[in-house]
Parts: structure tokens; C-alpha cells; sequence
């Protein structure tokens, strides 16, 4: 057996022990281990600053980014809110044990589900350390024990946040191997985990598009990817023209490096009156517009660019944007189907007929009507957390909050009942 | 590309196109295809018992299995009984389009959930041809498209009962291409299936352990499966007498062949004087009972062999039990956590703590509380028609019925809110 496959397995043995135990903590137990880890946080906040800093003085001799740089760095504020981020986690609803739908049957059975932990969740993540915090207090909460393997240039941030974690567990009361950190940078470890299908029952890769297309494709355990976020608002004739303005200024301009923004807008051909205004505030805003012939055509005193067959279908994640005027609904449905990625999709319209049906045949994790693409967000939405938001259709889709951390068994209370 | 590449990319483009009208077609127009359907068994009946009688004759000419060839053996009445379940799902709700925990946020946008198809399903099952008929009528109430493969030795029947569902989706209105049989016998038809990520959602295998084991080997589409039913029933110290033994009969005895049947009877000490009663009334029924030293102990006079530790591994599917004697509930709950597949576990106890524990601590897809096993079935569970019963922990646990074919996506009503 390979060194990297050993090591897994050690953990995953520890893990699959904990997960077991992790079903039967109770509430109180799993929000003091939380509270307690906000309270390590800042009281060893030097800790966890020496630490980074290790990181920091290792990123620059490797000419890292500032990009990356900006999401490894650690300081007192950025821990402070972890701290916070562990404490509000702690406030939320335990999703596990609860019982929904307990029916009687013809047969005198009582029948119903009981929400229950996944279990084992591995956590594939690139450099921001704050990842290591959050998700293994998702991952506790919901009752799940959580391997954690952090980006290698933040591996002394990851190390001395997953100390403090587990010392809040163990005075908690919580098993300690409820989180794990794999704590050696070698990369064979990422193959041993994504191939450990007796330890582990699900992995959530977070990060950039490259990290996720990568673990997917090799995983043999079953993945929560969230891929692209193409994300069209349509603009109906019967739109209202302050509200669809309203809606694609937000959807685009609100924050562009987001998968929840707007990437292409379709807009009604009797609803392209609108175009000039529209496109007019986006380019105060600074945007770049790309429009079809017939976009350039409604705004002719405008500088909108060529659109080409690639932009349809690009997740351009900055101040860009792409227009296409379309006949009808079933026109901007079309272009949805076959260039969204199936993250979100809003209709503006007043019209109920026309509402009701981009409700039913959009095939997104999130579908809306008179509303900005923008609150597809698991705060938003109501779930207290997010750990991602996915783009698969099996499990879970869109926003995965606590919930989306469990799965479901059936039980059932009898008086003895039998088969006849 | 190679040819089963290329066919499998045929159907695939084809299920595609028809899964997306599928997710609009009305409750009324897929009821009336399964009506439909069922008046074409009737009529046609001969068609469909001439080519099965071609499929019994290469049976014959194979030598297939006596087993095998009931399993593939179509007369007037199982084909009426085909013809019964299709009106039977017509008669069940629609779970496509249901809107669920539709809520307010404070941003003004209602929130919530609406059930739609899981797109395309493959379905990949033995020598029974009735599986056709049922497993498309499944797919078709829940709004899929399915790509059926099923065995070489049922191909005529097959041909002849997928070209009547076709007939019947035509005269009601709904797409051909929802119900497309794989006619090829060929079987790198069934690898390129499995790998074909762009045109399926999920692959069903419906048949023994080793089609599934294989399945799930080689699939790169996500898969729902089942595979052992190795059950446990627990007789806790607390236990009333005259339940613990009906069930305890029922659960083994009320039919030997099937994945919810007790593989395993765990009794604590205190109780193991109700063994004798027990185990002869199960030597009475023709049991071969196999026991651990205790257990051979409590019940000298008996004829009880000797469980080895394969026994508790084993799922006989035959008139044989394993009884092991354990000194407590987490004894039971420990042997539960080694040996169980996952599938059903039911405790007999009257005592409230230890049943609690019991439905809350053992992971397994259906777990009862003074119910025997045997009641871990679609029907019993109300979900009124089943395609199999899922060990797998996500998406869906236990008995699949239509919901199980459906996922969710968000929906958002809003009047015009942005994010600010």
C-alpha cells in the first residue's frame, strides 16, 4: 500500500469512529465545542498570527500572487471573524434528529423520516485558511466528522486552527477526530482521499474552477461540486421597466466576482425599448456591454461590442456583460437551455402565464421571477450558513446550508405490527 | 468514436430533447399515456406473448436456469398484471411541479422549493420483462426520460412491450422519446451507458447483487442502488414476549427471498430465555438455525448449529438464521455497526430510553421500533408504487418511489427586490 494511502486510511478509520460516535452528540454538547473554539480563537490569536505569518514569509520567496496572497493573509480582524462565524453556527437549528411527515398506516405502523448526519465529509480547499474554520463548524454541527485538506501554502495557518479545534472538542465533551487536518502537503494525499470510498461519504471541493473540475473527474467517492455560475435574466415584454432596470443593474453591478451575478441578460424584442436606458447605466457603472446585431441596433449612439457565440457561454466573473434580444419566451428559454449552467435564471415580468411557466421549465438550482439573480445565496435564502452552492441535480442543489450536511433515514414505530 | 459510443450518443440526444419537453407535460397527458398503455397490453397481447414465446425458445436452446427462465415467462395474466401496475401509478399523484415550505425573507422574496424530474434515467435490469413495463411507467409519472437496457434473453419481449409504451406516449401527446429501448444486445452498449455523463442523470440497476456490483464499479454516471439486505432484529431485555416472537417469526419467516427479511436475530441475556420458544417455533417452520455458544446454550435440547463469523456476514435469502446472544443494547447496536448492510434493523422493546437510542444511533436506511422488517417496502411505506430500495446514504435512503425519481430546484418570487 502506497505511504499517501496509509495515511488516509489512518484517518479515515479515526473518522468513520468518530462520525459514529458524532450521531448520538447532543445539541448543547456540539454548540459549547463551537462557542469554546470562538473563544480559543482569540485568546491565541498569536498563535494563529505567528503561524500565518510563517505562510506569508513562504509565499513571498514563492512569488505567490497578491490575489492569493490577500486571501492567505491572517489578522486580528479576519480572526475575529471566524470567532464570530463559529458563534453564529452555534445559533442555528440542529437539523439532525429531526423527525418530519409521521403518518399512520393502513397497517397501524407509524412512518416518517429522521434527518441524519452524511458522516464522513472531506473538505477540498485552496488557500483562504478561514475554509478550515468554517467548514469543519458546518461539518460539527451538522454531526458529520470532517477531513480537512487546506492548500499547501496556508498548511501552519490550517495547523494552528485545527489545534484550537480540537482542543474545543475535546473540552466539549465532542470527539477530537470529529476534525482532522491532513497535515502533509504531499499531493498523493488528495488522490488517497478522493479514492477512499470504505472512509469517506462525500467530498466538497471549495475553490476555483480548476481545483473542482479536477476533483470530480477523479473522485470515486461521490462529490457536491459547484462547476459555473452562467446566470441569465430575462427580460419579458410584459416587464416593468423600473424594476427590469433595477433588476439587471443589480444582477450585474452589485459584486462581479460572484456566481450568483448576472453573465448574459435576454431581453423581449417589444421589451428592447428598454436597451438604451439599461445599457446606458451599465456603462456609467463602467461595464463592458457585448451585444447581438439587433442589441447594437437598439443602441446605436452606445459602445457596445460585438457578441460572439463564446460569450454566451462564458462565466466572465467581472464588469462584463452580454445581451442578446430574443423573439419570445420560448426564445430565451432556448438560450437557457442550451447555454446556462444551471445555477440561476430570473424572469422580470407581470405577466402570470408567462412567470409561471419560466418557473416550471427552467432547469436551474434556482429559478425567479421579479427578482435579482443575486440572493441565490444560502444566507439569503434563510439557511444561517452556506458551504457552497451546487450545480449537480442529485442530493442537493443551490445553496448547501446544514441541512444539505445530512441525509435522511426512514424509521418506523410499531405495536408490533407484522406482514400478512 | 465506437459504434456503442455512437448509439449510446443517439439515444442519449434523443432522451435529452424529450426530458425537457417532459418537465411541461401535464399530470393529465402522462395519465392517459399509462392508460393508455395498459388498454394496448390488453389488445395486444398476442404480439407480446409471440415474441416472449421466441425469447423462451432460445432459453431453451441456451439451457437457461429453470429460475431464470420464470423470471422471463410472460402468459395472459402477468401481462394484465403489467397492465394493472401502469394504471395503478396513473392513479398516484404527480410529484412533479409541487411547491414546498414556500416562505417569506426579510427581503421581501418568497422562498422555496419545487420538485421537477431528475432528467434522464438509465435503467439497467435483468430477464425479467415486466421491469420494462414498470420501471418507464415510473419514469414517465415523474417526469423523466428513460434509456432501458435489459437482458440479451428478453430482448423480443422487451422489443415487443417498449414498441407498445411508445404507441401509447404518441396517442396521448407525449414525447415517443421519453421510453427508448437500447435493442442491441450487445454489451459495450451497457459501458458506454454507464459513461455517458452528458446525456444521463442517473443509471438504476435493478437485479442481483453481482449486475450492481458491477454497475456501480464501472459507472461515471451517478448511481442509485441496493445491494445486500442484511437485516438485524434486536429482542431487547424489555422486550414483551409474544411480540418479540411474532416478529421475530414474521421477519424470517414470511418470505425467505427478500432484502428485508432478518438475516440476523440479536437478543440481550436477559431476554435469551425466550429463545427455545423462539427457535423451535422457527424448526417448526423448517428454519435452519445457526447460533453463537450462548445461544446453543439457552436452547440445548434444540437443533442449533453453529454461527461462525461468516454467518453474521451472510445474506442467506433462505430459510436460515443467525442468533447471537449479546449482554446489552450497545452490543446489539455494535454488532449492528459491523455486519448490517444498511438496509433495515428493527428493536423490540418496551423500555422508552433504549428504543429512542435505537431509532436514533443505527444508521441504517429503515429502522423500527416493535415492527417487524418486513414492513421496509415502497407500498407499505405509502409511497405506492417502488423501483427498488436505495442502501446507497445519498439523495434517496430506502424504498424509491416516484419522489425518489424527482429533485428540487429554488424558486424566488419576488416584486422587483434587489440585493443591497
Amino acid at each position: 500500500m502506497s505511504d499517501a494511502k496509509q495515511v488516509i486510511e489512518r484517518l479515515g478509520k479515526k473518522a468513520t469512529a468518530a462520525a459514529r460516535k458524532m450521531r448520538m452528540i447532543e445539541t448543547h454538547n456540539k454548540d459549547d465545542a463551537l462557542r469554546a473554539a470562538a473563544v480559543l480563537f482569540r485568546a491565541e490569536m498569536d498563535d494563529i498570527l505567528v503561524a500565518n505569518a510563517l505562510d506569508m514569509k513562504a509565499a513571498d520567496e514563492n512569488k505567490l500572487e497578491a490575489s492569493l496572497k490577500d486571501r492567505l493573509a491572517l489578522n486580528a480582524e479576519r480572526v475575529e471573524a471566524m470567532a464570530q462565524g463559529l458563534e453564529e453556527i452555534a445559533t442555528l437549528p440542529d437539523p439532525v434528529g429531526a423527525i418530519l411527515d409521521l403518518v399512520y398506516r393502513p397497517s397501524g405502523i407509524q412512518v416518517g423520516h429522521m434527518r441524519v448526519p452524511l458522516g464522513v465529509i472531506g473538505i477540498i480547499y485552496e488557500s483562504r485558511p478561514n475554509v478550515t474554520a468554517d467548514a469543519a463548524a458546518l461539518c460539527l454541527k451538522s454531526g458529520n466528522a470532517a477531513i480537512l485538506r487546506g492548500g499547501s501554502e496556508a498548511i501552519h495557518s490550517n495547523r494552528a486552527i485545527a489545534k484550537i479545534l480540537r482542543q474545543a472538542l475535546l473540552q466539549a465533551g465532542v470527539p477530537e477526530d470529529a476534525v482532522q487536518l491532513i497535515d502533509q502537503t504531499d499531493r498523493a494525499l488528495v488522490g488517497a482521499l478522493l479514492a477512499a470510498e470504505a472512509y469517506v461519504d462525500v467530498i466538497i471541493p471549495r475553490g476555483g474552477k480548476s481545483l473542482v473540475a479536477r476533483v470530480s473527474a477523479d473522485a470515486k467517492v461521490p462529490v457536491i461540486k459547484h462547476l459555473d455560475g452562467i446566470c441569465h435574466v430575462y427580460i419579458d415584454a410584459a416587464a416593468d421597466a423600473d424594476m427590469a432596470t433595477n433588476i439587471a443593474l443589480n444582477a450585474k453591478t452589485h459584486r462581479y466576482g460572484v456566481c450568483n451575478a448576472m453573465e448574459t441578460l435576454l431581453i423581449h424584442q417589444d421589451a428592447a425599448a428598454l436597451l438604451p436606458r439599461i445599457v446606458g447605466d451599465l456603462l456609467d457603472e463602467g461595464v463592458e456591454v457585448r451585444g447581438c446585431k439587433k442589441t447594437q441596433a437598439a443602441c446605436e449612439s452606445l459602445n457596445v461590442r460585438t457578441a460572439s457565440d463564446e460569450d454566451w457561454a462564458t462565466e466572465y466573473l467581472a464588469a462584463v456583460l452580454s445581451i442578446r434580444i430574443v423573439a419570445s419566451l420560448d426564445g430565451a428559454m432556448d438560450h437557457i437551455a442550451q447555454y446556462s449552467s444551471g445555477h440561476t435564471e430570473a424572469i422580470v415580468t407581470n405577466n402570470y402565464d408567462a412567470g409561471q411557466r419560466f418557473l416550471r421549465e427552467v432547469d436551474s438550482s434556482s429559478v425567479m421571477w421579479n427578482a435579482s439573480t443575486r440572493f441565490a445565496d444560502g444566507f439569503e435564502y434563510g439557511l444561517g450558513a452556506e458551504i457552497g452552492i451546487s450545480t449537480d441535480r442529485l442530493h442537493v442543489r443551490g445553496p448547501v446550508g446544514l441541512e444539505g450536511l445530512t441525509t435522511q433515514k426512514w424509521i418506523v414505530m410499531g405495536h408490533g405490527e407484522v406482514r400478512s
